[in-house]
């Protein structure tokens, strides 16, 4: 390595360092800084300055310094101009959202459309629409999205940002963010996976210990999150519950398989023909039995499946999201009752059922935080993206 | 911190930073080790004097250094003094080994019983009797036994030496280590997690990627080895491969659950009343239709269960052990088959199964090089308990 990268390297780092204190800790004074890093308070200083003028960091009001009595002014991580697109493809919606640094959700917008009906190449059309109107529109609050994350329902190859098998959308190798072709740099993921992220760092977080994270949708998937960081599996394919077997004679799957706990739980097996997940929810709260049954059936088998999940993987929490999170009522207590027979003699504590908070919107908002992520932990890459170029960053 | 807890500290990584070096390099010069370790050669040579005068160190011949031609003296990681006892208890029989610092297998014995017809005490005791004279022999062998493992067939409490519940011994919780009282530091394991470490480091090892050991006794339990660690979930209870459901109104079992795994295809659903797997092995060479039927069911029932593991957890492969091992030519076929059928349109790659190279003495191994692991981790500690006081360790 030369001289001149290691240099680099250096300030990279400790821009970083500053950037990711303020994340974890909240507001901070210079010295507090100096402190937590083990820099010095001129080079905080300039590095502070430098986060100011790319917009990431606020002064925001002083504190007096407990030892010396010393009035100190706090800086904290600031939203006000760098953000984050999140985008999803499912099979019967579109969605996008913006997150800015401080993971503040400044835009959310979800378009309801059957993507089954459409060609790969409509339907990402479809997702450059929302999104261009979302830069639009986040441009238009002063923001600079500095990159985007699109969720997507199958195996992803997060390398190429190609989705490799969607049976749900009936998609097989479909190249994402090449024929998405926005002006930012776009990455991919599968969406249960961005789902649990999402719950972790916008709906109940780190209370939860570690969780499973069910995505009730067309598909059923999960994440699996293990002491804050998502457990992939050796080929990124990990927590596909869908494809959990519940009964192996059971109904054939579109995954090849036969008795999925999709084909028992996913949404075509609640729905009656023709309706939507809002007209479900109508019924059930109007006391139909058929509706009330189909619930019954479904959180019975994905008690099953989460019997066998918990066996295999021990978590503390399984959040239930997506569709299961208007349904939680009706699904919940099923699924409860499954899990306590099979596994409460086994185990001293089975894992406690929690529904979504963030419910339908977790994948989207888990990608932008994910980006998030990548921004905070390597903020001077980012400022080249954003062509913020303040002056050059202090050692 | 007090300067001369500091210093003691300082020295006890350094020692343990040459021996982990001699451990996964191999032989080395001191002058290597130096290199490696980025202390100076005075110190390592002081610390080489330490490792060989408490025998986990020997100089083994000389290589000439490629640099200056001066040939060097090359010290290894030796075996010939310190080693580690791993005693299994399971519902047929009891186990014990002696395995050395080079992780060289001294001494392994196996005692069929069946542990079912005694009281937990009756058993820990003829445990103890085991372990008792492995403990004289290991003497005589010059060996001195650092520490111990007990791998148990359940849900395990590690930081009491208890097992919480080991259905199929009908145990609940049973303090092991104290009741087992031996004259040396003794900790617990669950059987199908050291199993799994027992094939990371005396079986294929590495070769493996990720992958989940499946460990088919009376009871089936499985361990995932990811990156080289164990995964044991939020409470050290992951991988219960025997309890996830095959088929949810199938018999019930011990755990309190129905049609789990271990119904289908643990041993007591293989052998014929009054048979031991030599026999049911015996019947299966001689062509019986019954046995191989048997397998054929068992083997199914496996892939099914592994269908849901792989969606879950996406391991690169998985190894069949415990009596799978000796059964692989019946069992595997037909589980290979049920995954490929239910896994093959989702994945590029079904992950491969392959035999144990260890067998039946994985868990009794893997406890083993356990305690091997930690002796190297920290080698001043179990100096210590082996009261080997060579002279004070060099800075």
């Amino acid at each position: 390595m030369s001289p001149a990268v290691r240099h680099g390297a250096m300030r990279a780092g400790n821009l970083a360092a500053v950037l990711g204190e303020l994340d974890r800790r909240g507001p901070l004074t210079r010295a507090a800084l100096a402190e937590f890093t083990g820099l010095t308070k001129t080079t905080v200083s300039k590095l502070v300055a430098y986060l100011i003028d790319a917009g990431m960091a606020v002064e925001s009001g002083t504190v007096r310094d407990g030892e010396r009595g010393r009035p100190g002014v706090v800086v904290r991580l600031s939203g006000h101009r760098v953000a984050a697109l999140g985008l999803e493809i499912n099979v019967d919606y579109l969605a996008g959202c913006v997150v800015d640094l401080s993971r503040t959700v400044r835009l959310l917008r979800t378009q309801p459309v059957d993507n089954r009906a459409a060609t790969p190449e409509d339907v990402i059309a479809r997702l450059r629409e929302l999104a261009s109107a979302l830069l639009v529109d986040a441009g238009e609050l002063g923001l600079s999205v500095a990159g985007g994350m699109v969720a997507l329902p199958g195996p992803v190859d997060r390398a190429t940002g190609a989705v490799h098998r969607a049976p749900n959308l009936g998609w097989r190798d479909v190249a994402v963010t090449e024929t998405l072709d926005l002006p930012l740099p776009v990455v991919v993921d599968n969406e249960a996976n961005l789902a649990a992220l999402g719950e972790l760092w916008f709906g109940s977080g780190a209370s939860l210990g570690d969780f499973l994270h069910v995505s009730g949708e067309i598909g059923i998937g999960a994440g699996l999150v293990v002491q804050g960081e998502l457990f992939r599996g050796a080929h990124g394919f990990a927590g596909e519950l869908g494809h959990v077997v519940v009964s192996p004679e059971g109904p054939a799957c579109r995954c090849g398989g036969s008795g999925c706990l999709e084909r028992y739980a996913g949404q075509d097996a609640l729905l009656a023909p023709g309706e939507d997940l809002a007209g479900l929810v109508a019924r059930l709260r109007g006391g139909d039995a058929a509706a009330a049954a189909a619930c019954e059936r479904a959180g019975s088998a994905l008690g099953v499946a989460l019997t066998s999940a918990v066996n295999l993987i021990d978590p503390d929490t399984i959040v239930l999201g997506g569709i299961f999170a208007p349904l939680y009522g009706w699904v919940s207590a099923p699924a409860g009752r499954a899990m306590r027979e099979r596994l409460g003699q086994m185990r001293r504590r089975v894992p406690t059922l929690v529904v979504s908070r963030v419910g339908a919107d977790a994948a989207t908002l888990g990608g932008a935080g994910q980006v998030i992520q990548r921004i905070i932990a390597d903020p001077g890459a980012h400022l080249v993206m954003l062509d913020a170029t303040p002056s050059s960053p202090a050692r």
